[in-house]
């Protein structure tokens, strides 16, 4: 699109030299033709190094721009970027592309199949599956049925989804406006499954906004969790069910996390770190240690804790 | 049905003139043909002003209805009411009416599609889909793929459902013997799900008991999260994932509830109220204030607390 | 398959006489050429008593096995055991048998149903749903759309399963690699759902490891509920929205779980117990009381104690 067209719709002024913009990315990692936005100190330092043609941002922070950047002046960035992330959405249904079906994987009826798939050898895609577009499913995987898989999501080696879940759905993106409405962004990221990863039932990974929503090699999650967009889940975690990570969070190898916790995303956890069942994490942790409670402290402090609070209040 | 055979099903004395009920309805909203009933001092104020054709009552109560309705005297009259209401059950499968689906709309291969539904221009229903009969859809509506939308469900325009969601479904509502067992109760209401609202993935939404389920423009609901029957949601709540919302809760506009938090039901809160992750509310709370903990309190004292409790008990 | 193979693949060295093993068993049902296995001086009491044909055991317990029984000694005897349930499993896609469907049963169109299945008379499968081999349904049942019964699943008469829940996949069962990788444990159990019980949407029930998980007659499960693999839960219980049993909890008959409940596994909650909403159960639970927090206590104290820390702390 171009970047005059890009303005109009936004309703910003712009006479500068036109040129065109191919797709929109993080402040941190657009190149070339692409369109960014800043709007808050905490990604100001990103700026002085972006190099993406051109950025949405407000009056405040365009002096810290690098020269080379063409500078789109607006009060709202993140709601700029969400009224464009709609025209730069990939479609949901693609054009159709060949497949790439190995004669050893097995599509049992009832299944869909959408185009430009590759499924390995010795695959199983059970009935009511919906694998989208520009999906590919390595060796060995089982789709249970009623999953949904959706367009450009990419499944490893030996890798079991269960019954109903929904892999790579938009995650829960919206820029605000003035009046109270809530403008969605389209997310154009996609989700990466590695080799030997379990999925219960009922599980929602949400996809990237840009990127990828990453699950590492030999983690296993249960029933009814819920990854958010761009989480990045370490090798060999275990994510006990009715857990909910908020996007962003990043969980180091061997993270187990018990049953009904949660996390306030955009935070890391250490690897080997455990955090117990209903912990609800909001801040970044040290690996290979216990924490309970919400808010959450070590294990041994909550159980302190909640000993001296039965023992005084009671 | 006639009342007489009502009473024959009840095993309650009857002996007055006979007429036909049509259906049941809630003591405020019952009137002309109707039947409702009455079991406790909270509903009482609705007894004299009650316009339904007979009413199922406690014998400590009858002296309050309005003179023109019948007295159906019972011990237990919930318990009446939900044996009653599977004999006026709407039908699951109904008979065949025509569609009025638009020449702009899509139907994917492996959707099912019921009786009497409408889908307007440009509306786009996935494979396996399942539409019940007497739904209708707005415009430019995208229902993902395995969503499950129940009998007389109204979805408005632009609305988006993500994969695996069930929007309709009966609510949790049962009535107790004394033996122990519980009587299930038939939710003839419905869901109307009104313009711009997007809804998450494996969200359930349950149908009311009678009248509506309410989600108001603009809002938008994460994955996972479940709302029972007679909630209604204001324009352009945020409900973050694993969210609960028990039956009948009232929100107001532009409520946020954090992630994982939950309502006890029959409760409002105010508009622009925001309950932080994990907050569980359990009684009315004043709109444009923030809120959190469980027991909830206001979120500047729950931080407060939760510091003390660290500082004098680890 | 031949013991000396099971040996061969577990790396374990043997030079008894070879016998064959027809399936896995925990160390208390274990019987005629079933092989088991014991890691824990927990399980330890039931050596004695032990009728497995052979059994996978660390050395310091060996002593305690009764004689007839073979010992396989071995560092990690759940370890073993997680790598043999692999090659004991059932086939997820069974040989052809002849199915016993009632002439007064409906099937709906895109419904898949398995080989060896049996459905009586007036049981409605409608579309989407997936009935797996050897799958039983008994007489006036609803399974609602896109609803997925695994293999081997017992459904009693007058049942109702909500769209999109998910009955006998696999539960969350891993054995610990020192290399921090986690061996899937394949469950050979089933589901038993007694009659009159009713399971909401989005709900997910897990098979049992050996033997059953038990939904007993006329208790009702609300939507987004996980039950976890092997648990029992007694007539007429009632389980909110979002509550999670994790495995081997067994609930007495009428118990209550409030939504957003949880509970440790291996645990007892007796008849007649209440669950406030959001309790947190660790521990065995006597019947007749109601508890609430967490962690948990009786529920007027936790009123209390609630109303101290606000008292003290605010």
């Amino acid at each position: 699109m171009k970047l005059s067209k890009i303005c109009e719709i936004l309703d910003i002024k712009f006479d500068g030299k036109d040129c065109e913009i191919n797709s929109l990315n993080s402040i941190e990692f657009a190149k070339g033709d692409e369109l960014s936005y800043c709007d808050s100190e905490k990604n100001a330092k990103f700026l002085e190094a972006c190099k993406a043609k051109a950025i949405l941002i407000t009056p405040n922070l365009k002096n810290l721009v690098s020269k080379e950047c063409i500078i789109l002046e607006c009060k709202n960035p993140h709601l700029c970027f969400a009224i464009l992330s709609k025209f730069f959405a990939k479609d949901l249904l693609r054009d159709k592309k060949s497949n790439k079906i190995s004669e050893f994987a097995k599509i049992m009826p009832g299944a869909y199949i959408g185009s430009g798939v590759s499924i390995d050898n010795s695959s199983l895609i059970m009935p009511g599956a919906y694998i989208g577009d520009d999906v590919s499913i390595g060796q060995n995987c089982i789709i249970h049925p009623n999953v949904v898989i959706y367009n450009d999501t990419k499944i490893g080696d030996n890798c079991i989804i269960n019954a109903n879940s929904v892999i790579g759905s938009d995650g829960f993106g919206f820029a605000h406006k003035e009046d109270g409405t809530h403008i969605k962004i389209y997310h154009n990221g996609n989700v990466v499954v590695e080799d030997d990863v379990e999925i219960g039932a009922c599980v929602t990974i949400d996809r990237a906004v840009f990127a990828t929503t990453l699950i590492k090699k030999g983690t296993k999650i249960d029933n009814l969790v819920q990854i958010g967009h761009n989480c990045e889940l370490g090798e060999n975690c275990l994510i006990v069910s009715q857990t909910g990570l908020s996007g962003s969070t990043i969980l180091g190898k061997n993270v187990i996390m018990g049953g009904q916790s949660g996390t306030a995303g955009h935070l890391k956890i250490g690897d080997f770190a455990m955090i117990a069942a209903r912990g609800g994490v909001s801040k970044n942790l040290e690996g290979g240690k216990k924490y309970a409670g919400h808010p959450l402290c070590e294990l041994k402090d909550w159980f302190k804790i909640q000993a001296k609070i039965h023992k005084n209040f009671k």
